[in-house]
C-alpha cells in the first residue's frame, strides 16, 4: 500500500530535468548553492519551528533514478541518451547546512542550504520543499497550540483530515517536536514512539441502544484508560451518566476511569458543569478532555475563561493549518561556481550569496542577523550529517522558547522579532 | 522511500481498535452501515466533485493487520489476545456503495456507504476519510479553476506545496478527473498517464550570466517545447529578449518555440504587452502562460479582463485548497443490525438509516432528493466493485457539468442547488 519505493527521484517538477539537460549540454556543471526560506509569517504567527530534516536526510540517502525512472523519462521523447546516462549515475552528492530541528526561526531567514553539483541540487528542489514546508507548518502549529494550552495536554487528532498518509506522519512528528506526545494516529505512534490516544466515537454510543450501557461497556473493558464521549444525544445528560458509571466502576471494580470528552456545545460552560458534578459526586478523579474544531485561538479562549479542561484534542486545524495551509516556502539559488546570485522579480527579490544567521541575546533573544557566510561559531546554519534524537530536538525547542520574548510567542497579535540583513550592499535592509 | 507497505491497517485512529475490542467482548458483531458526507460547502463553492474511489478500492483490497502490526498493538498493553487474534484474521470484508468518481454532489448528501461487520467497518473510518477528503477537494478545486479558465489550459503545479508525496498524487488525479491533463509532477504523470509540463526556474536564468543567453540555451535544447520565464529581472525586458530568441530560433533553426511564462507583476497588462509585441514582431505563434499564486478567482478576473493568456499554472492554491484546506467530511453510522441510527449533537445531527439519492431533471438538473434506501434504478449511490477508466470518469463529470445550472457553477456567489431530505420523519427538511 502506498508503495513509493521507486526512490522518490521522480517526485520532481518537470522543469528540473528540463533545465538539467541544458546544464549538461552547455557544460554548466559547477557547484551551486540553493537556500530554503519562508517568505512571510502567516497572520498572528510570531515565529516558525524548524522540522523535517530527518526525513530530508533519509530522502537524500535513498535518492537515485531507477532503471524504471530512466525508462519513463526516455519515453517522454524530450531527453537525450547522454543526459539519461548522466541521471542514471547520479547520487544526491550534496552537502546540507541547516538550522537543526526544533530551532525557532523567522520569515526571510535561510533555514537550509543545499550545496552540490548544480544538476543534482536543482533536481532536488521540489522534494526538499515538499518535505520541509508541511513539517515546519505542523511543528509550528503544534507549538502554538501548546503555548495556548499553557501546560495542559494537547493531542494530535489530525489523521483523517491530513492530505495523505505520509503527511499524517509529518504532522505527528511536527507535533512531537513541539512537545505533543499524544496522537490518535496509530501508525504515527508506532513509527515515532508516541503514545496513541483516543476515546470513542458517536457510533459506539449509537450502536448500544442505551448511552449509559455504552459507557459501562467501554469502562469495563478499558478501565483506567476509559474516556467517555458525552455529546451523542445531550451533553448534560451524558455527564450525569458518566458520573454514575464512574461511581459504579469505583464501587464495583475499584477502578477509577479516566474521564470524559466534550465534542460540541459550549465547552467552557459544559466543562464547568462537569467539573462541579464530578467534585460533588465524589468522582473528582475524572478528567475533562475537549475536542471539536479546536485551534490555538479557541484553546487560548478556553484557558483564559478558566475552563477546567485537562486536555485538548486538535484535529482539522492541526492537520491543515487553516491559517497557513501552505508555507510560502522557496528554494532559491544563492551561488553558482562561487558567484553570488539573486533575483529581482517584484515582491520576490532575494539577497545574493551564501549566508550565516546569528542570534543576539543570552537570556532573552534580542534579534537575528543574516550576513554573508562567515566561518566560525554561532551560525544557526550548521552542517547536517545525521539525525538527532527526539529528546535533543524537543529540548532545543523548549530552551529556545524559554528565551524567545513572550510577546513574540503571543498566539494573537505577536510582537515582531527583529531580523536584520547586513552586508549585502544596497539591497539589504 | 516512503515505504508504507505494512498494509495501511495501522493508519487508523486509536479509538477505532479501542471500540472494536469492546464490540468483540460484548458480542456486538452484527452488520453495520456507515456513510460518508461532507457537512458544508466552502464559501463560494456551489458543488463538490467525487474522487478517491479508485484509491479506496486499492486500500480495501490490501487492508490487513500484519504480524508486525499485531505485535505493536500487543505492546500497548490495552488489547487482549482474543481481540488481537480476531484482528489478525480480518480482511476488509465490506461492501461499498458510492457515487461514482466524477459525480457532482452537494453538502449533506451521502456519497459513500460502507457496509459490513461493525468491527471492520469501524476500523476503516480514519483511512476512508483521509483518502476521500483531499481527493474530493482537489478534484473540485481543479474543476473550479477549469470553469474559471473557460477553455484555456490549466496545469497542476502543486507538488512542492502539497503536504506529502501521496497527497501530490491525489491532487494530480483529482485535477485529471476535472479535465486537467498537464502536471508538473513527474511521478504523478508517470503513475496517472498525464502529460508532464514545465518551463524553467529563475535559478536557470541566474546561472547564465545573461538572460538572453539563458533563453537561447533553453530554446536550442528544447525547441518547440521551450517556454521562457521572463520575470527574473524585468518582465518587459524579458519579453523583448524572448522575442529576439524566438525570431532567431525560427530564422536559424526553422523552429517555432512555444512561448513565455509570466510569474509576477500585473499579469493582465504584461500579457497584453507580450501579445502585442509577439504579433508585431512576426512571432505570433508564441503562447503566453501565467503562474504565481493563481486560483480560480484570479483566473476568472484575468479571463474577464480579456488577458490574452493561453494557459494557467496553479500551484499553492490547488495543492492546499486555500478556501477549504480540509473538508468537513464525516463517517457516520446509519444502521446497526438493521436498526436505523442517528446522532443529535448540536450542529452535528444526522438522519437515520441507509439512503438513496435521486437527481431530478433531464437536460438541466433540477434538484436532488435524499430518501430512505430504495431498490431500483436511478440511485446515485451504486455498488462499487472495480475502478473505472479515467475516460469514463472524466466523461461523467463533463456531462454532469453540462447539465448543472450555470449559476450553481459560478466561481463566486453561486446559486444554491436544492437538496431535499424526505421520509426521515420530523427531522427531515
Amino acid at each position: 500500500m502506498w508503495l513509493m519505493n521507486d526512490s522518490g527521484a521522480l517526485l520532481t517538477d518537470y522543469y528540473e530535468p528540463a533545465m538539467a539537460q541544458v546544464y549538461l549540454r552547455r557544460e554548466l556543471t559547477a557547484e551551486a548553492t540553493f537556500e530554503v526560506t519562508i517568505r512571510r509569517l502567516p497572520e498572528n504567527w510570531g515565529f516558525f519551528v524548524m522540522a523535517g530534516l530527518e526525513e530530508l536526510g533519509e530522502f537524500l540517502r535513498q535518492w537515485r533514478f531507477s532503471d524504471q525512472d530512466i525508462a519513463y523519462l526516455r519515453s517522454l521523447g524530450s531527453f537525450d541518451e547522454g543526459f539519461l546516462r548522466h541521471l542514471a549515475g547520479l547520487e544526491a552528492d550534496v552537502r546540507v547546512r541547516a538550522m537543526p530541528e526544533g530551532t525557532v526561526f523567522f520569515a526571510g531567514e535561510p533555514v537550509v542550504e543545499v550545496a552540490g553539483p548544480v544538476i543534482t541540487a536543482q533536481l532536488l528542489e521540489s522534494a526538499v520543499l515538499n518535505i520541509l514546508g508541511y513539517s515546519i507548518l505542523a511543528a509550528t502549529m503544534a507549538a502554538r497550540c501548546r503555548l495556548a494550552a499553557g501546560g495542559r495536554a494537547v493531542a494530535d487528532f489530525g489523521l483523517r483530515w491530513c492530505q495523505g498518509p505520509i503527511s499524517s506522519i509529518r504532522a505527528a512528528r511536527g507535533a512531537q517536536i513541539a512537545g505533543v506526545s499524544l496522537t490518535s494516529n496509530v501508525l504515527a505512534a508506532k513509527l515515532l514512539g508516541m503514545t496513541p490516544t483516543g476515546t470513542m466515537a458517536h457510533s459506539f454510543v449509537e450502536i448500544h441502544e442505551d448511552e449509559e450501557r455504552a459507557f459501562w461497556d467501554f469502562a469495563e473493558v478499558h478501565g483506567r484508560q476509559a474516556v467517555l464521549l458525552v455529546d451523542t444525544y445531550d451533553s448534560m445528560e451524558g455527564i450525569e451518566k458518566a458520573v454514575r458509571v464512574a461511581r459504579r466502576m469505583r464501587d464495583i471494580h475499584g477502578v477509577r476511569i479516566k474521564g470524559i470528552r466534550l465534542d460540541s456545545g459550549d465547552l467552557a460552560e459544559l466543562s464547568r458543569l462537569a467539573r462541579r458534578r464530578f467534585d460533588e459526586e465524589g468522582v473528582a478523579f475524572m478528567k475533562i478532555f475537549a475536542s471539536g474544531d479546536l485551534d490555538e485561538y479557541r484553546i487560548a479562549d478556553l484557558v483564559t475563561a478558566g475552563a477546567p479542561i485537562d486536555g485538548f484534542g486538535v484535529g482539522t486545524r492541526l492537520a491543515v493549518c487553516a491559517a497557513a495551509p501552505a508555507a510560502e516556502i522557496v528554494y532559491k539559488i544563492s551561488t553558482y561556481d562561487g558567484r553570488p546570485l539573486a533575483k529581482h522579480s517584484p515582491g520576490k527579490a532575494t539577497l545574493p550569496g551564501r549566508k550565516s544567521v546569528f542570534r543576539a541575546g543570552r537570556d532573552v533573544f534580542g534579534g537575528d542577523m543574516v550576513v554573508p557566510l562567515q566561518r566560525g561559531d554561532g551560525d544557526l546554519l550548521r552542517a547536517f550529517d545525521s539525525p538527532e534524537s527526539m529528546e535533543i530536538i524537543k529540548g532545543r525547542l523548549d530552551k529556545q522558547l524559554s528565551r524567545l520574548p513572550r510577546a513574540v510567542q503571543a498566539v494573537r497579535g505577536p510582537d515582531g522579532y527583529p531580523v536584520a540583513f547586513r552586508g549585502f550592499g544596497g539591497s539589504g535592509g
